[in-house]
Formats: C-alpha cells, sequence, structure tokens
C-alpha cells in the first residue's frame, strides 16, 4: 500500500512531518510520500522523503505567471504530483494538459475523483493512479471505506476496465490502521491522507498506527 | 445525422436562422437542432425549430445568482444541451454534475471533448452523445474529417468502447455537406456547426448544402 | 429607494413574482425591478416590470458559446444587469470588460462588493451603482443594515469620495420595510433583495411590506 | 526605481539569473527582484537577491491542496509578492484576500492592472504598488512608455487619487535603460520586466543596460 500525506495548506512543520515520514517508511519498509506546499518541496525533498507535488499548471515553459510548473517542482524535489484534488479541481482538457506536463517533467500523477463515474472518465485520461475522494468525507475522520465501501469497489471496478495498468487509491477519512487495512481488502493499491497526520500531535505515532495494518 | 447549429455570441438573427433550420429540417426530413443565447431560447423555440442551449451550470434549484439553470432553460424550451464546449469548459466534476442537472430537467446532452481520450472520459460520466472538437479547427473551416480524420475514428472507437449507447458528433470546421457526409464516414452520428450557417449570408442555403450529402 | 428582487435559481414561478412587483410597483409609485434566470427575461419583461439580468458575460459578439451576451439579456428586455455577484464573482479585468460590455448594451449595471474596500475598487470603474453585500449575511435575514450598519455608512462613504454619480445599494438579509427604512437612513440608495420575495408565500405581501418604509 | 523580473514559467536557469540581478544591483546599488517560480523560491533567496513570489493564492492555513500559501511563500524566502498578474487573474474579492494574506506573511504587494480605471481599483484595496501592464503589450518588446505614455500618466494620476502611498510601477515591454528612463520620467517609482532578462543570453548584461538610464 502506498500512503501519500498532503499537507495542503496546513500550519504543520514540512519538514518535520517529512522527517516522520521517511523514518517510518524506512522502520517498516513501507512506501510513504509527503505532498507540502510548493514552496516548500525543496526542503522537503532534502529529508530523503519520496517527494510529491500538490498541483501542477496545465501548461509548459512559456508567459504563465503565477503557474505552477511540472519542470520547476521536479527540479525541487518532487518525483509525482496529485492532480484535480477536490480543492483544486481542474477542466477536463486541463487535467489532460497536466498529465501531459506531468509526464513530460517525469512525474508520476494521482488523478483525483469523487465518484466512480470520475474515476472512470480520469482514468481514461492514463494518470498513474487514481484517487477516489466522495468531497463529503474529506476532513471528517470517517473513512469511506467504512462510510460507504461500494464507493471504493466500484471505483476499483471502474478503473479496471478503463485500464487496468491504473492504480486505485482511497482517500478522504483515512486515519488509522483498520481504515488502510479496510481500503486494501476493498481493492485499493494505496491511500491518500491529510489531516490524520498533518495535524497530529504526534505524526511519527499517527504513521506507525496506519501502518500497522 | 444530427446537425447543431451553434449560434454562440455572433451578431446573427436568431429567429430567421431558427426560421431557416426548421424550414430546411421540414423539406429534408431532417434532424436539425438551434442552440442560441439562453436569453433567446424562448424566441427560437417558439419557431418550431428543436431548440438547445449552449450551456447548463452544475448547479440545482437555490443560491447561484447568473446561472444557467437547467430547468430553466427547460422551461424556455430547450430539450438538449451542449456541456464543456471548448469556449465553456468545466471542471470534470461539474460536467458530471451538470449533466446530472441537465438529466432532472429532461434535456439531451452533447458533452465536447477535445480528443479522443477526452471524448472516452466525457463518455464514461454518460451523456447522449459526445462531440469531438479539436480546438485548433474551431472556425477555421477545415473539417477534423478532413484535417485529421483519425481523430474522429478514435473518437468513434473511444466512445463505442466506454458505451455503445453514447452517439458521437464531429465538430470543428463543418461547413459543407461534403463535410457531413465524410463525418458520417467516419462513423459520426451528428455534426457540430456554428459560423457555416449563423455567419452565412443565406443560412436557409447554407443549411441546405450541408443536407445534400 | 430602488428595489431589485433577485430570482437567483429559486423554484420561484418568475412570472407570478413579476406580476406581483409590477403591480405592487404602480400602487406605490415605486420603483421594483426583478431579475430573473436568462432564459426567463423575456417572459418576465412580458410582464412589464422592470427587468434586469443576473450576470453578464465580460464579452462582445464572437465566438463565445455559453456567454450571457449582454445584448441578447437587452434583446429579451433586460435594462439593467448585476455584475460580480458574491455568487458569481468576476476577475477585475472582466468587470471592467463586463461594464464595457453592458454600457454597449445600453443596460444599467448593479456591481456587488462585499466590503467598503471593494465597494471603491468597483466605483472606480464607473458603474451606475454598487450593491454592498457582506457574504456572510446573504440569505440569513439579518440586514446588514441591523448586524454592522458601519458597513453601510462606510460604503456610501468610500463610492462618495471615488465618484459621487455612482449610488450604493443595500443587499444582504433585506427582508422589511424597517431594514429598507435603514438602509435608506444610513445613505443607501436602493436595497437588493432575494429569499425575502422569491420564496416568500405571498410575493405580493413581502414586496407590499418592503415598501411600507 | 525598482525593478522586478518576473521568471515566469520560462526555460531559464533561476539560479543564474537571481545571481546576475544580485550582482548588478549590488554594482549599481540598485533595487532588483527576481520572481521565480514558486518552487524555486528557496534557491533563488539563497542567492541573497531580494526573492518575490508570483503569486499567492487568497487562502490562510487549512484545507487548500495546490494553493500558495502566502506562509509557506515567506518560508522559502519571498520577501514580496505579484497578485492579479494578466497571467494570473484573480476575482476582485479574491484580491481582496490575497491582500491580506501577503500582509500576513509580512509579503510586500504589487497588484497588476490592465488600465489607469483598474489600476485605481486595485490601488482602493490597498496594496503597497499596482503595475500598469496594457495586456496587448506584454511580451512585445514594445514599453508602454513610448506605445502609450498616456496610460502610464494617467496610471500615476490614478493611483495618486486613491492613495498617495501606493507605488505605480510600468511593466510590459520594458527591455532596455531607456526604457525604465521613460517610465520614470512618466512618474513611475519602478519597472516590471520579464523576457528581456528571463530570455537574454546574457542576463547581466541585458540588466546592466537596463540600469544604464
Amino acid at each position: 500500500m502506498f500512503v501519500l500525506v498532503n499537507l495542503k495548506a496546513y500550519p504543520c512543520d514540512p519538514v518535520a512531518v517529512a522527517e516522520s515520514a521517511e523514518a517510518v517508511a524506512t522502520a517498516h519498509g513501507a512506501d510513504v510520500a509527503v505532498a507540502p506546499q510548493t514552496a516548500h518541496l525543496e526542503r522537503v525533498a532534502a529529508t530523503g522523503v519520496e517527494t510529491w507535488a500538490q498541483h501542477v499548471s496545465p501548461v509548459g515553459h512559456g508567459s504563465h505567471t503565477g503557474s505552477t510548473l511540472a519542470e520547476a517542482a521536479a527540479d525541487a524535489g518532487a518525483v509525482g504530483t496529485l492532480v484535480n484534488h477536490s480543492e483544486r479541481r481542474l477542466g477536463l482538457a486541463d487535467i489532460d494538459t497536466a498529465l501531459s506536463a506531468a509526464e513530460r517533467a517525469s512525474l508520476g500523477v494521482v488523478a483525483c475523483a469523487n465518484n466512480p463515474a470520475q474515476v472512470a472518465a480520469v482514468a481514461a485520461l492514463g494518470p498513474d493512479a487514481v484517487a477516489v475522494e466522495p468531497p463529503e468525507l474529506i476532513g471528517t475522520g470517517t473513512p469511506v471505506s467504512q462510510a460507504d465501501p461500494g464507493v471504493v469497489r466500484d471505483a476499483v471496478a471502474a478503473a479496471e476496465a478503463v485500464d487496468p495498468a491504473v492504480d486505485v487509491y482511497c482517500g478522504a477519512g483515512i486515519s488509522t490502521g483498520a481504515d488502510v487495512a479496510a481500503a486494501a481488502e476493498l481493492g485499493a493499491d494505496g491511500v491518500l491522507l491529510a489531516s490524520g497526520v498533518a495535524k497530529a500531535d504526534d505524526p511519527t505515532a499517527a504513521l506507525e498506527g496506519l501502518l500497522e495494518y
């Protein structure tokens, strides 16, 4: 199971979370990545943890003031990026273009979607993985695997039907090892989480708990 | 072949074009619809022509000032709507919601896409039809069926693979009967066109020409 | 005092509200306008009531599928338009362009703003009027004139400092004649309201109440 | 005169440009800043050059995936930020909120505008400076001070009328010391430039040329 910790714009110390994540990943032989603010990519990557961007813009080099250029994110140490997170929605054509941008910069891509139909839609654009996150569960502490397990199963089936090479991650409400185990049980290849680690008093303990599944 | 004439924001007389379209459709036993500005839906529908909206907002009844409510478009006489036109892109989640809105209001939906991958993506959301319109060809007078026939064939195949019930229309650069015939030959079920009719000196003659395929 | 009733996307009968508004306006010699969905402009204008659009797009004639062309709104009977409502925010440059579009189509413009600083900003772009509507009060039934009378006073002063020709309207939470009187007392030239009339069981009674100030 | 070099998403080496800018600024006792991609803020700031962000999001700490948090930009070494660049337009309310975000993070703000009316509008929101950049001149090599000197004079007057404390910078088409001198002559306090330095074969020479006014 891949564990992606999205730091959003939380008031956490990104380097401290990254160090925790790297230590726990090494100790457990687990695959844990951290997605900080773009401005923090460089210092997070310097910890050695697998570093992801939270977003890249659907542009290439050029006159794009205020964009998040995939190549710049990669320069700063990112190896992958979220695209179309429910807090940073893109137009369909822009998702397609952002995927090309990420590919050009050799970034892996997790494209987010609200429900199984949208999972099928983004899977058709060829990301490495899709993440299904019902918006109403984000930040609630109730995992989708518990609130609505059918959503995860249907998302896995939808992605499989479109392209078996596309992994499916499960987001929204994940905070315990039991949630991770439930996601795996439903066919997910990884989990996205945010507040459960980023806002934890003890991120190391929170991550340890997640990996005890 | 379904022929949808999109009047965009062109300085044409929408009622005159609608009357031409209705007369030509009746004379040829053809299926011709007109998509005017939202403010002109009512007067266009009053001509008896099949009337479409150019867009509906991804909302239901509520506090949505400045929205284009699907139910209001239907009230005014629309029986279908374009969604995600390249000049009015929507986020992926918003396309999904706009499709639900259109369905609730009993509007047919043609969802637009730039290329075969995006055709597959929007087809996964369950519209009645998808329209493939490479943005670089819109308004050029060079039909996609001629500039890049593989795009149409691939779009038809992509939609078929996702859902055989979804029709495929071909847009961008259609202006003659030969273009319509070429689109049909490549597997399209209809065409979208705009300036070829809306900006024609003689819309009736332009439509007659289109139907002589 | 100008009274603008914004029907948003509410599930009301726009013609019934328009007829009420026209009857009450005539009976009281008052200035009452109704802003329906764009698709309903024509039927609302047919009642004889002063008819406003809820939004116009920052475009002129051209390839703008899904836009709300100012000229089309005017054709359908609108004599004015809201711009930059908090439910339909525009970029600063787009507000400027939408104002030009409205002027070209001879539509009056009320540009909306959240607070006195934004009132000054939009007043600098030359609308006929600005409306100050703190977003947190919209739809609450608590009028800004009561929740925070300083906002109205400061908005009036801010607009006056920029351009004395710009009227100031007061929105958010207006539902009674006392609210209208309080707005007038604070220096406002009109009020914007929505749910207080559009969702009233008896719109005529709601409007009568508003005009008894 | 303040000289702000916007690297946009150009394929330049941001550290090399920053080192050139720092060396030239020191040699001339001039005020030169560089605005790189957000992901490059940290390495650019490490050169010692005055470092600016190209954009900050209108948000505070919280669930804002893919945002550019003002505090994170400041952490990475930015001391100021552009807001509302013509390539990254914001809604009026969002400009207001982004200004608050920048202030909270102790970032200076240059708010961009297309024309004198928009200059007055953004000046009313209280930035440190406004930059007037007619979009049709960006990247052309023709400076606004030459193409339309009245725009600069009117922008200076417009900002002065709203708030004398707000500086006015002149952007679009600046590439030589004569352009900078002309901008100063027209009342500007600084210049924004991009391709003239970022795409120069020899950024040091380009900057030297700019400062010889």
